[in-house]
């Protein structure tokens, strides 16, 4: 089954980009939960287009109405079922080729003659919406057990900002520091913040369009999240984070890096400090055995470049299909980066939710 | 739930390295499937240790013993269970302190004193070999579908073997020499196959680990499998990835490098040959909108350097937790990688034959 | 998790009776069904109030707003989600006491004063209204692979409609008669139609409410659904009738008769006709052994009578409660069971589709 | 998928009757539970067959062999797989035809020539003896939480042990009499023992078989397990006691029966006793929407008589199928209800405790 997710919660979500409504139901969360309507509008905020110059033109006013699940301001722990119109759709827009680098082929491989993929469907960017949503009350429930989540630009094409968040313990400014990045604007450090626009203009004065790299952390009361095996912390948030269109990387700590590394140098010392057990670095971002080990979890995704450009490309169209040559048409993101910042940090919000409420019911 | 996986099928493994016997059930087979019993015994030898001088001497005898699900050489629909027993277990060699690197620090976190980490416990490599004897009946079962699986080792420490796969259209010649080199004992280039070697043996002479990465490809029958979004065909595979131990990163395609570069250079372009759709590249390893598109599926793993090295390390003992230095005991691989292939793809073939059941169920 | 239901596909309902929207999710069904929504809304009526005399003058527009997953009249493969606006909540109606037999006393055991029970809430009937849409969905698939669903009025209160559908193999015209009875405004045998109003009369004229049984039958291509043991197909259908508020038994075939039988009795005989297997009886419901034999499938569920009566109760109010005789406010239908009916079939309709989906995958 | 079961823990049960081995492995198990083997001995021998005379002589020495996930009598938190030798099969003893009332038909449509059904295979009520183990597993953890499960028989064929448990509320020194009459080698009440055993004697005399019922109690920490709709307390428990062989009709409370009765009768008053709320009455056997109220949880099961009768029978036989009149060899027991009993409360325990373990995350 395809669009949903969890064990000890449910996340389902549906709708397709130029339907008339998108959304997702939330089962599983317990009764009592404040839902902080201004917290997650500004979460859904993050993720809209349109607050932010080199992002889309197509405005989009994502205000969740909540159909379900929640009375005076609190969840009753019955099924949440929030909806989001979409107020901006125009699909006599879309194009009839298929798009280089989209699902447009694929979905006619899988659907045939019934996929609904113009504008992206089902597949479109969009339906990540209420994926923020739900991210937005995972997180609410989370802050309660004194969880955060924080993520924020690692990289625009071939600018990387290298920032040690493993190599060393962070401490309670730099987490601060980290999280308030991460609910800029565009949230990048100060430093790279101009170096990636930067990468940003030019790919779109090239009529064309980038990728980059997301750091998420989440710090907070996390130790002994995760089982062995195939409910590994690594795994449960990596099943979420390839669930993003255009995600075709993931990894944890120090990641591939490692992979070149002696053991020597790669290994975290352990030491103990007034009876508790702390580890000196953190390259392994915080999961040994698939389990966390209480210090900060750093997980990094990869995003391709925006599948659709202004520039002509070779691709197919009709029924039998022919080769043509085609430009796409509307207005799209030159780098879908920054907005998916907010959508990376959903899912691990999640991720860790679902553990979470798994590991209490094994005490 | 920890070590049960899939949904069409139905992974569950068990055991201890140092308990009688370890094993796997497989539920939600087809009837029918011939199981070949020289074939599973050759991919286990291939996960086995002491095959190779570069390997760990602890010599296991993995015989599978089939109890149930089996007749007359052939499946029979109802849960398949599969035990081996340990042979050479030797607790008494291990060690009282937290091993950094391991999952001993967060198994007590876990399962606090109740937590068997004894050889690592339920956490130990040795578990992959059921994973290794289920994937291999479901290549079995995929090969009856045309579908192959293989990997090989893509780089150790530093060296890399860059062979570009996902550039080009892989003819039938190059998968051949691709399986080939899969089940060579070393499964690496011949190229390569010394410089890794010298890798690991620099890595055993400095009594250190090193770690590496391994390309796995899947070819044949495999158009329509996957979901949009949490079921895509990427976040099915990551998890079983993600379940190996000392996995720290998943990419497909070419992942975490098309972060840097432009959409005109990471589309593959489309065109059409005798009536069918094909792209020019493969750079998004046969996956888009989290579906596959029919080119070999491509994904490389990170695997982090043995954890378990002869060094003198920084850690903690005893019970109030005392800081200690503490050199491990017991003889340990080098470098898990070669050893790793076969376990890659048997996650590779589990992933794509639960996704294959669940799509011929749709049609 | 609680609202979810399914394997191949999964079901997800959510809303409260005194909500704007009710509604519901439903993921994995084919792409290329037809959703003819005069069938639906057809279905819908049956279940809806105020179109028969003896049920509850709340009057719904059951109108379902199909947001997703339908393109051009088809399934595209992607989630159907599908709302229905409450046009008539009244929750000013609704009673502060605990109404004995309601779920009022768990819900508030279960989510403490964040439980939503007014009007019953999410455990209200009103929330088979999503129910009978996924049904009539799952029913439209079914009708494409030659299987009808179809259920009837066994008994009310004392009176029941013994009709012999398990001791005789049912004939085309008794299966057409059958779901003729299925689809009547009261659906029940013309020889009971009568008596059973009568009782529901009696009922309702002594401010009292009255239970009863149906028996639903599934008859077609069914052979080999279900699994032994946890994947029964009984487990999977009981699982779903547990579901309908105020079903409290379930029973296969001849069922609890078949326990006061000795096996001489019970079993059916077996037959070949033109080289192809029969049962001569079908005492057993069409389920041997947790799977189908390609006999009609016949259940039946035991509903309570309608908690709400407007009777004098003891029971409590306040908190810290007190004890109090009240009487429960508003409209209610004396008997539910005629209404019922169509939720039984949705529940069958359901279970059969995604047994027959996972059985697929494994051709 | 068929024999997994659950979702905060996860049992999977494999074997056949003639297999070397039969098993279980149970997921999700806390860590640091003490398994008191005795305890569980005790569990396995009242669901072995020949320590009565009414059962068959089939002797088999049910003695499990815990493979994993038990360390110094302890719990570790990961995977606990057992094995029991099959040390009594005789295959050669089976017959060729199909017989009726068993799974050999519907094993055949489903699996082909693949299916395995020599002594029942894989559908043998045989592979109930890990299901025990399970049960007793779970019994333990419940026991540690307050909760006790305790069955007895209540029917033979037509004698009906009429004992009232609903209508009233249980007294500890009913329950502590219950759980010894579960426990007797014949578990039913001193009162009906002779009867019930008449019946088995009397059909055992004509080569015939019986049914019968069982009433399963659970009592203690109960309030709040279970969910609205899908995940209901009766979904969960039905879909477990559906899965034992031979199982067709299953009901809550006073079951079939409500659904004869007026709302008057069939409410539960309430009260309020110390500040607490009771119900007068159990006759909703402890759940009301689908949730535990904290009175004893009460259900029954239907089961058919022994499919196995020494009788000639109508039947087919042979490829082609040709009508044939045939009799089972071997011993059978001529009623399985007094070893269903443990059988039942091995599922009821196993439903429960999902259910809590599900719950205490959601606190």
């Amino acid at each position: 089954s395809s669009d949903l997710w969890g064990n000890a919660i449910r996340v389902g979500i549906f709708g397709e980009s130029h339907g008339s409504e998108i959304g997702v139901v939330l089962d599983g969360l317990p009764a009592g939960v404040a839902i902080d309507l201004d917290f997650i509008s500004a979460e859904m905020l993050r993720r809209a287009p349109g607050h932010d110059l080199l992002a889309t033109q197509r405005k989009e006013d994502d205000v969740p109405k909540i159909l379900s699940g929640v009375k005076d301001g609190y969840t009753t722990g019955t099924p949440l079922a929030c909806t989001i119109e979409n107020t901006n759709k125009r699909s006599q827009d879309y194009d009839s080729f298929l798009r280089p680098g989209h699902a447009d082929w694929t979905a006619r491989i899988k659907y045939g003659k019934f996929a609904d993929v113009a504008g992206g469907g089902h597949f479109s960017g969009r339906i990540t919406a209420p994926l923020v949503f739900a991210g937005a009350v995972a997180k609410l429930i989370l802050a309660e057990k004194g969880i955060r989540v924080f993520a924020r630009i690692r990289s625009v094409g071939t600018v990387t900002d290298d920032m040690d968040v493993m190599g060393v313990l962070l401490d309670f400014e730099t987490i601060q520091n980290l999280i308030k990045i991460s609910q800029k604007g565009f949230p990048a450090s100060e430093q790279f913040e101009k170096a990636f626009q930067e990468e940003i203009k030019q790919a779109m004065a090239s009529s064309d369009s980038v990728g980059g790299t997301i750091e998420v952390i989440a710090a907070g009361a996390l130790a002994g999240l995760g089982e062995p095996f195939f409910g590994s912390l690594e795994s449960v948030l990596a099943s979420l984070y390839f669930s993003i269109p255009a995600v075709k990387g993931v990894e944890f700590g120090k990641g591939f890096a490692l992979s070149a590394m002696r053991g020597s140098a790669s290994n975290d010392p352990l030491y103990v400090n007034a009876g508790k057990i702390y580890s000196k670095t953190n390259q392994c971002g915080g999961v040994l055995g698939g389990i966390s080990n209480g210090m900060p979890i750093v997980a990094r995704v990869a995003i391709k470049p925006t599948a659709s450009i202004h520039l002509p490309q070779e691709t197919v169209d009709g029924d039998p299909p022919e080769n043509v040559t085609a430009v796409i048409r509307g207005r799209h993101d030159p780098c879908i980066v920054p907005r998916a910042v907010p959508v990376v940090e959903a899912c691990t919000a999640l991720g860790l939710l679902d553990l979470f409420l798994m590991n209490a019911g094994r005490k």
